[in-house]
Order: C-alpha cells, then structure tokens, then sequence
C-alpha cells in the first residue's frame, strides 16, 4: 500500500482514493488506458490477459454505466466477471458488510469492485479481503475511476493537463464524483474552482486547494474544462435551493452562459445526465461537449486498472 | 438498411420489425437457424463465431424466456453479453431511453437487444447507436424473433410455408406477438384468420391481410396452425371480457374444441401459458403441439439472427 | 437414479437429498473436492472441462452465497452460466414450476441449480427436465451440497469423519441445513446430538439416528464438531422461544460456552451469521471456527458436483 515508489507499480493496489495515487501512478494509469482503448476498436475486442481470474462486481446502488462498464472491462480481458446486486445480496439477511467480505474472499476472488451508499465502506471490505479493492463509489465520499476517466478524456481531447483550469459545477457538497474529481485535478496540477449555491460548498473545501464561487457568471471565461455535476435529487434530504429552475438559472449550463466561455472549452459530466436541469439539451450534444466519450474512456480507464492491479504478485 | 437487395444480406442490419425484411432474409434466417439448432444438440455447445463481441441484453420488462434465449444464443456463439435490466438501471435515475442508448454505444457494443414497454422505443435506439438493434417486444407494437422462430418451428414439423392455413386466437390488440405474427406468416405465404372476441380485434387489422372472426368454432376446422396468445391480464387496463370462464367458453383451445380442427394442426403458443385460461391443461401437452419445441427453436434462431447481423461488415 | 451401484458414478445424476447418495458417492465428491480445492489456488484458475456446457443457476430466493458459489465454481470449469431470479423470471407472470422446467430444458441446459421456497420443488423440476438437478435449498426439506461442504471441511480439518461427535444447534424444525447435515453426518459415521429449544425440535426427529437435547450445556464437553444454524427470523411465522436474548442465553454460542468443549472442537455455521444471536462476535472468529472455510470448500464441493454429473454419458 506504499504510494511513494520511484518506478510507479499498481500490482496488487487497492483503489479506493484518489489520495492513495501519486503522480506517476496516475499518470501509468492513464497511459496504459491508451493502448486498452484501441482493444475495445478491434474487430475481436478481447485479450487473454485476466483469464482465469475471477472479478467481483459487488453493487449496494442501483448502476447502469459504471456496473456495465467495469464488467465490460472484465470480459474484454477475459476475466471471470460475478455481478452481485444489493437485491439478491445476504445483505438482507443482515450479515454484516465485513463477513460478506470475507465470504467473497473466501471464494478466492482477485479483485473486487465496490458501490456502497456508506461512505468509507470499501476500506472495511480492504480490511477483510486479500486481493485489490477498486471503489466504484462511496457514499459522498469517492469515485476514484469517475475522476481517472475523466482525466484520460481531457488528456486525449487537449493533450495535457497541467496548467489546466477546471470549474466543477453543481453539488459539491454531496457529490463523490466532485471529491475525488478535486482531489486528482489538483494532483495533476489542473486548476480547479469550485462553482456552487452557498448551501452545497462544504466547509473548508478551499483547504483542498480550490478556489471557490457562487458566480458561475464570473469565472467561466477564463476556464478550459466545465464540469457540470448531476443534481442528485435522491440524495438531497433537504431543500438546498429555492428551486430546480431557480438553480438552472444561476447554475445549469446553456448556450448563453457558454457562449461566455472560451470557444473550446471542455463541457464534461459524469452521466446520467439531467437534461434541462443542470445542462440544457443543445449544450450536452455540442461537439466539445465529451458526455459520450467520457463513457468510452471509462472502459479502457477501467482495464487498464484491473490490469495494473491483477498483473504481477498480489496483495497479502 | 436497404430491405430490397437481390443477394439477402442480414449484416449490421436492425431487426426492429418484420417490416423490416424480406421473404428472401426471412429465409435466409430459417436455412440459417437449421445449422444451429444442431449446434446445441453437440456435446459442446459452443463455436468461436462471436468472440470478442460485446453484446447487450437491456430489458426493462420482467423474462425469462426471452432474456435467457438471447443470452444462451450470445453465449454459444461465444459472445460476452452483459445482462442490463429495468431494476438496475439508470432509467431509475431518469435518464433517456437516447442518452442510455448513447452510453452503451460508447462501450462499443456489438448488437443490443432490448425490451422496453413503450411501442417504438427500438427505434429511438437505433437512431443513437451504431451498432445492430434487435426488438426482443416493444409495448404492444411488434417480438420480431418470436414470429422468426414460430416460422421456424412451423417449417420444421410441416416442411413449408406457403398455402398454410392459421389462426391466431386472443387478444390481438394488445398482442406484439400477433402483430408480428400478422406480418410474418401473410408475407411467407400463410393464410391467416384472427380471431377474438370484437373489443380485442383491433380497427382496420383486415389491412394486414387478415380474415377476422369472433367465432373460433366456425373456422377452426380448416385451419392447420393453431396459434393461441396469451392472455396477458397484466397488459389489460379495462374489462375487455365479462370473465375468464367467458373467454376460455369462446376462445379457450380445449380437447373438445381441438376435436373439430385437423387431426395434425399445430397447436403453437409464445408462452408462458396460462393453464387452463388459453389452453386446457391436456392440450398444451399433446404431441401436436409445439409449445416446448419453440422454445428450442428460439435458441437457433436468435443465435442465427445475432450471426448473420453480426457477421461481415458492421452498420454505420 | 440408481443409488447402490458398486463403483460410485454420479454421471447424469440428480443432487436433490443426500438420501440419493450412498457412502462411497460422498466419499467420491470428498475426494474430488480436494483436486477442485487446489484449482483456486492457482494463478489461472480455470479449467476447460465443461466448455460448452450451458449451467443455470434458477433462483428463486435472494441468496449472494450460495449462488455466486454455484456460478464461480462454473465459470471456473469453462461452462457458460447463467443466472435466472426470481424477480425477473416467469414466475411473475405465473407461469408454474413445471412449465419453467420444460422451457430451460428447451434450451438444452446442461445441468439445472435450483433454490426454491417449496420443498420438495426440485422432483417437480427434474421429472421435467432431461438435465441433472442440484438442489441448493429447498424450502424446509434439504440443502445437500452445504452439507456435502460440511463434510469436505470436517475432513480437511480432522483427517477422519468416522467415529467423531457433532452437536447442531439451533432452529432444527425450519432448517434444511439441519435436515441435509443429519443425514450426511449420520450416513458417513459422525454421531450426532441435536440441541434446541422443545419448539424447535420436529417429532420424531431420532427416528433419523440423532440424539435429542434441550441441554446445551449438559453434551457440549464431550463434542468434536459444533454446528451452529442460523435463527432465521424471516422464515419463522410464529414465536418459537420467549425472546432473542432467551434463546441466546441457553442456545447461542459464546466463550463461556465455548470452555466447557474440547479444545479444540471444530465451531461451524453455514452462513450468513448472526453475530450476536446465535454465535458470539469473538466465537466466529477464533481459529476453531471453520466459518470462513466453509465457503472455500463450497465452491471446491460445487465444482466437483457439477464435474461428476456432468461427465460421461447424460442423463434421461
């Protein structure tokens, strides 16, 4: 779990925070996806690499895209993929999230992948489990190949990242995507202000090293990369703005607001996407809108990290 | 998506609608389905055909019998097919039937499979996705594969097609199996009366081609293709029939009634049957019908329909 | 279905009740569990011997154990698996349990998994299928292959089966556990004494070979094997015992207890556990507790069973 290496080695690595990455081993990560993306372009998009190996995908949340896209990942390197959902899980029978772990291991899996609405859960499965944990979300905490992915895509679509500036849009408050998006822009020398209602900005966020705003208005001229984030409407307890147009208004993104921006500035978002909430239809389909490509990155991001954790010895 | 070539030709084409092809492509996919219904009769039942291909089952309505066809067919063709389904989905999260389109087109995938409650809604698919779509039940519009491989197994037991004489009993209006049905037995030359109590036959079906009647009785007795549907009480929003015992008096296929048909006429359903609703519990089972061999059938046709729009060069 | 054969073959048998299988058939998938064991301690950990074969795992309760139990230990044998649950299947749509059968026998399925709440639900199935059946819990009636792993973990632990003292603890009257261990145990030598509350006890239980207790306490000291069931609060309709804490403190197993035993007496459970209920948070973690290699030797166990039914000739 030794994150400061010279020569940057995944093998046998859990991934649950951006934190635990340094440079170099983001930056391995993001080559070596390069050469996956051209897998999933070939006539027979599958390598030999994983055969053999059994990937657990161990989803408590409801997910299309990064369910989807992990056990693509899996079956392109001819892994063994098990998908287990929340509904069938023996979490109903209330066993604890530590034994389910144990279970798992127990059936000598190498590498599991976890969405847990408890934020911090997957460092309880690392605890209790042998090989890589890679977290595919927690709670309001991290989605840590959100953030690789998004940054293979800007690297591909503008070809560097450092000197960057970034504006993340929407619910930083609740949002792991933000966190962990915050977390490797910074890391990656990208400069990121945070663009949110009073209400959604956590406290001390600046410490992360971001600047911070209310005005969306204000700052979207100088910035490379809008990244709009997903009004989760089923994570809100309470009202954190007047109201949905009212937040549109000051913080949805249209071509009015854009036409403020630079002329090739990225518009990205994690998907799903909420049209005509957070994103006015015409801007999600614009051409430097990257929507659709962050999803194909999210595939080759994804092997190239089931690739680096499972090549080489594995963890004890 | 040329439907009128000389040379049948399925590649990279959508299955949507029976429409959609030719007598000759219908035929091409019969001859096809033949080699592989003997591929799962081998002590290994699978061939490399589609490896390396990614193909996805996303169904937003309950199956078994469809869902698990289409995954057997992907998997013994050595395909990787990734199961998406309603519950799990993102369609949770409100996104668009074209913007989940546009994520599984991103994770380049090989053919998509869908079911969806909304008639049409394969189309909006297709329009978002490069790849071949095929219709597995759209609302109450058209289950192209279950009329391909009704066909199938019709030529299958009688050895042809043209100048057979059918009769699709029950509830046709709200049927997408006697929709496509309708379509694919007049094209393949197949006599066809519907017959239905009057609130269940929908206006203008005689434009189809077809005969219509409300007395089963009447007809039955020239007819070599019993074709019973489902009454899906589940689709049913009013009372289109004073009772089931009412229904199952007039419309119900029992030992009595099959006595005044044919001494071979087939007796063929889509399934699941309703015992004793449709069909009489000892009808299903006699040795004229087919109820159990279409589920073979529908086995082989899938896995030719998946290799014959899979194989050569692929849609743009 | 012939059980006393003299050389023990288990090609293109039923798995239903340990009552099918004679001393040396249990002795043969013992054996060939071990060979099983060590292919999940490899680096690849797959091998080709059912490629080809179509494996369905039909469930028709919530379960992460022994489903992904089943369907690694296919996947690890090269068979394609496919998963069929209860939300998603026919059921809904009322089809019965003898219809579903015939449909996956359609498919040309290789071997069928079953878990059903009706006991006695895998005869209704294998009587429709020409495929072997493997019940994996059925209803209140048995669940051999935990059992069959119990037994594989017992000797891996103590060398020998014969001779030795087990005690099963808890909800005897609902368990299908108790019922499939009680009659493993006992055929294969092991002396067993059931302890639980009156209410929990089903009448005439010793006609099956066990000794009978309400006194835990009173046969702890003289047992090698202690076997812990689940209180299953879910499939209780009624009050069977005054209160948890009142079952705890003369059923459940904790470190005082557990003094009184031998030292090294074997603590087991099926999972998933109760901590707290039925076993203390300290006593399922010692090193005594087989707990965790239980799910080990399940997939071991389950490898070998799908192995031996399905080598050789097939069944009719």
């Amino acid at each position: 779990m030794n994150a400061d290496e010279t020569a940057p080695n995944l093998s046998g690595r859990n991934i649950i925070s951006i934190n635990d990455l340094t440079i170099d081993e983001i930056s391995l990560i993001l080559e070596t996806s390069r050469s996956f993306l051209e897998v999933s372009k070939r006539e027979i998009k599958k390598i030999p690499t994983l055969r053999g190996k059994t990937v657990i995908n161990l989803f408590y949340e409801p997910s299309t895209r990064t369910r989807t896209s992990f056990e693509i990942a899996g079956k392109r390197l001819s892994a063994d993929v098990i998908n287990i959902s929340e509904k069938s899980s023996a979490a109903v029978k209330g066993e604890t999230l530590s034994d389910t772990s144990k279970t798992i291991n127990a059936m000598d899996a190498d590498a599991l992948i976890i969405r847990h609405p408890l934020s911090g859960s997957p460092y309880i499965v690392a605890k209790n489990i042998n090989c890589p944990v890679i977290n595919a979300g927690d709670g309001c905490h991290e989605h840590p190949t959100q953030a690789l992915l998004d940054l293979f895509t800007i690297k591909q679509r503008l070809g560097l990242l450092r000197g960057l500036k970034a504006a993340i849009v929407g619910d930083i408050l609740h949002s792991r995507v933000a966190r962990s998006n915050i977390l490797a822009f910074t890391k990656m020398g990208i400069d990121v202000t945070v663009v949110a209602p009073q209400t959604l900005i956590p406290k001390d966020v600046q410490k992360l090293g971001v600047k911070v705003t209310t005005d969306f208005d204000a700052v979207i001229g100088g910035i490379d990369i809008i990244y709009m984030l997903r009004i989760q409407l089923e994570r809100m307890s309470r009202a954190y703005f007047p109201s949905v147009r009212e937040y549109c208004r000051y913080f949805g993104l249209n071509l009015n607001r854009l036409k403020k921006a630079k002329e090739d500035a990225l518009v990205m978002h994690p998907g799903p996407i909420n049209r005509g909430i957070e994103i006015e239809n015409d801007v999600a389909d614009l051409a430097q809108s990257t929507i659709v490509e962050q999803v194909t990155s999210g595939v080759a991001v994804r092997m190239a990290i089931l690739y680096l954790v499972l090549s080489g010895e594995t963890v004890e």
